[in-house]
């Protein structure tokens, strides 16, 4: 391990955290609240740390895989602590923990809250909450499209379960241009939503917050109700479409900006999230006008919203969709399961890794009635080397072991099957609300810390892809021999 | 297809099941009741349409790989429908949906049953329904140990899954051998549990309705109240020994009675099997402990039970589970899954499989720090294929999706998320009971028609390894340019 560029890289990356904390203290002194002090306390302390951190020597230069390994993952878990810091010295939270589940879930864009009333928050924090969403998104589509691939092969090596389809394109020549073209997207797309909510009649400062919230896939909103307190068809189809663009693909809005459509039509990957979108539509449309809303429009624009919601891992409601009948919760509950695209900002297993498994499941046909026949897994046009195809359902048993486990730590907490298993697959999977004691209409304040501390992590194996943070602290990573 | 062998072997086996209806005819008979009637015609009818179908000419004498796939799968389905016959014809049940549950339920060794009242029905029938899962069991074995390796790779891929370990080992030079070894050891390990239970006070025809439902993991009883109506300790554990006992690779047995030791103990899926029991029995016997009895060895002794009666997949209980803590219902839930080892009568996923997942999530670990590493996966000495551990990962995940899209239709019945999803897994891993509306103390009698042909549907799909099954509905199966 390489610790000097570990440690000077993460203290670069934590004095950027310091940069950014200046515009929520901008917004509090706007709007002229309280919280300004915390900020400017919070700013000293996280520059001051990442200054010490910068300092250190950087002897070698050379960059190896579990150097990448480490800077990630430390940087996503002081950033949390760092970030949770306004929320302390402002007085918004008060236990150490439950600051830290809240910006966890904020950079990892899960939006599990521990909040009971977001609406008495103070404008700064409200501001940086969803601010900690947006960076988080930002972050991982950095590392993931543009960071880690140019490192060339080791540190593609990290997220190369997402390498099959076009996230492996390098999109640009360089690692510069390739992180321009994808903040310039991701700013523009949240500078869309933001107009078009501004058009609806959202407030600006609302409108930014859930632009963010949308955008990053998080969730966070700061209003208790969450969407449904506009109570606006039009708002809701606004987050729900970019809640469903905010889950593709970002390399594909290149393609769009130059042009070339057929890279587009042709991604399997894209058909298959859009397939499912629909088919999930439909599914709890005729359920939830059967059995809710008795109004087919309505039934479709509420699942339209709550699919995009949840497919996306964004999270956002607009009605306490825990009411509705167990098919549709039941595929809510499959769709944590899916998540987004590669590439894109979304959390959980997806799309690009279910079509593997269905063409692996496919191959298998084949080969029981012909077991000498090769059949290889295709996507697209790209022949899949058997070593990612064994990489891609590591990753998906590893997804669900630890879903498994998270499921019986939370149940010590003495809650129902359907509020354990939600809760861990919506922190695990990067969503933000689950079912039961965790639905929409309610908030994780009341588990313990010790399960607070288990489902910030779960968060965090989420977002770095499972792999990454379990071996940063595996103790073979840290020594010379490996 | 070789239409002609497919027809006559079948018919041939239809035969055989009439034979074998003439013991609870003859129990029917001793016991003077009125049921020796519905067997006669039951007989009758079984004995005519099986003589038919044995009579189809069969002019190629070759074997192939879709023939043997037909074979199995007609094979189970015909015996379940002419099985339901008796039930239908003494009136025990009314419904030909029921009585078909019922009889799938006990040929796939599930042991879910749709009857209210157990106790008040005829001597005979309860016999017939207990030897249906005695038959299954030994069918089952006979095939996947003796028939497919003995049929050369091609009848060996079709449960190629598990292939690994010393299932393969052909335990005997020809298929007739390994199959009377088979038989033997399973009838020897029946009469020694009758000779137990005898020793514990039950009397002879409880002791073989127990006797059938353990060894072949089953789980019918002929008490309402299940093994809990004995309310003894002794029962329980030779009940409890005997569950574990018949959910061990088959041929280790044979091992044991040559004295070789060695592939006992080095048998990595076995001590998988058993390390997970020790586990889980230590993990619910501690919550039991606390929450329920109070009394470490009440608590030990229910514990063992009730992992030893799920992971074998047998579903006999002794106390309502149900009412236990979410942590160990959890845990049981997760057990549903795992089920015994390949060569056993058990169900569900297996233990080998289990173990070769973990195996590939710990080269992905090594993988991910050395992307140009060659690691292979080892069971025991052997080196695995990679297109076997592609095998294995497709099987598991295929059991997956089909445990979702079964709990999506289970649950269009109106009931809670854990009632449909354990009613998918407890007939998909043919155990038998489930928790909430299907839990020990229920019964699957209040579902509609169609979720009962559903549930019947998954029981056949679990026993019959997945793919067996689902070829047979594939048109390309039929079809002789595949």
């Amino acid at each position: 391990m390489n610790y000097g560029i570990v440690l000077k890289l993460t203290g670069k990356l934590l004095l950027l955290e310091a940069l950014v904390m200046v515009l929520p203290l901008g917004i509090s002194l706007v709007y002229g609240q309280k919280d300004a002090v915390a900020f400017i306390i919070s700013i000293a302390c996280t520059a001051l740390f990442g200054f010490i951190l910068s300092r250190f020597s950087n002897k070698k230069t050379q960059i190896k895989i579990r150097d990448s390994l480490a800077i990630v993952s430390l940087v996503w878990i002081l950033y949390s602590l760092f970030g949770s810091l306004p929320f302390l010295f402002s007085g918004s939270i008060n236990s150490l923990v439950d600051a830290f589940f809240e910006t966890v879930s904020g950079f990892t864009t899960t939006g599990s809250t521990i909040l009971t009333d977001i609406e008495s928050l103070p404008k700064g924090i409200l501001f940086w909450r969803s601010l900690t969403i947006w960076l988080g998104g930002m972050g991982i589509l950095v590392f993931t499209v543009a960071v880690f691939p140019a490192l060339g092969m080791g540190g593609y090596q990290i997220f190369k379960a997402e390498s099959p389809g076009p996230t492996t394109e390098k999109i640009a020549p360089k690692i510069q241009d390739t992180a321009r073209i994808l903040y310039t997207t991701y700013f523009g797309i949240t500078l869309l939503e933001i107009i078009l909510l501004l058009l609806g009649g959202m407030n600006l400062f609302d409108a930014l917050i859930h632009s963010f919230g949308t955008v990053g896939t998080g969730g966070y909103s700061n209003r208790n109700l969450s969407i449904g307190a506009y109570n606006s068809t039009y708002i809701n189809l606004v987050i729900a479409v970019f809640m469903v663009l905010s889950g593709i693909n970002f390399s594909l809005y290149y393609s769009l900006f130059k042009g070339r459509w057929k890279d587009i039509l042709q991604n399997s990957e894209l058909r298959l999230y859009l397939g499912i979108i629909a088919v999930s539509v439909i599914l709890i449309a005729v359920d939830i006008n059967q059995h809710v809303f008795r109004n087919i429009f309505k039934s479709l624009e509420q699942s339209f919203f709550q699919v995009g919601s949840i497919i996306s891992t964004t999270g956002y409601s607009t009605v306490d969709f825990d009411k509705w009948s167990t098919f549709s919760k039941g595929i809510l509950f499959t769709l944590m399961f899916v998540g987004g695209c590669a590439g894109s900002t979304s959390g959980s297993i997806k799309n690009i890794r279910i079509l593997v498994i269905f063409k692996m499941i496919g191959r298998e046909f084949k080969k029981t009635i012909h077991p000498k026949a090769v059949v290889p897994i295709k996507v697209g046009t790209r022949t899949l080397p058997q070593d990612t195809v064994a990489s891609i359902s590591s990753f998906v048993m590893l997804f669900i072991i630890i879903f498994v486990i998270g499921t019986l730590l939370v149940s010590l907490e003495g809650v129902d099957l359907v509020t354990a298993a939600t809760a861990t697959a919506a922190t695990l999977g990067n969503i933000g609300p689950g079912l039961g004691m965790v639905g929409p209409s309610c908030n994780f304040a009341f588990f313990s810390s010790g399960t607070k501390l288990i489902l910030s992590a779960l968060m965090l194996l989420g977002r770095l892809e499972l792999f990454t943070l379990i071996l940063l602290f595996s103790r073979r990573t840290w020594t010379d021999e490996v």
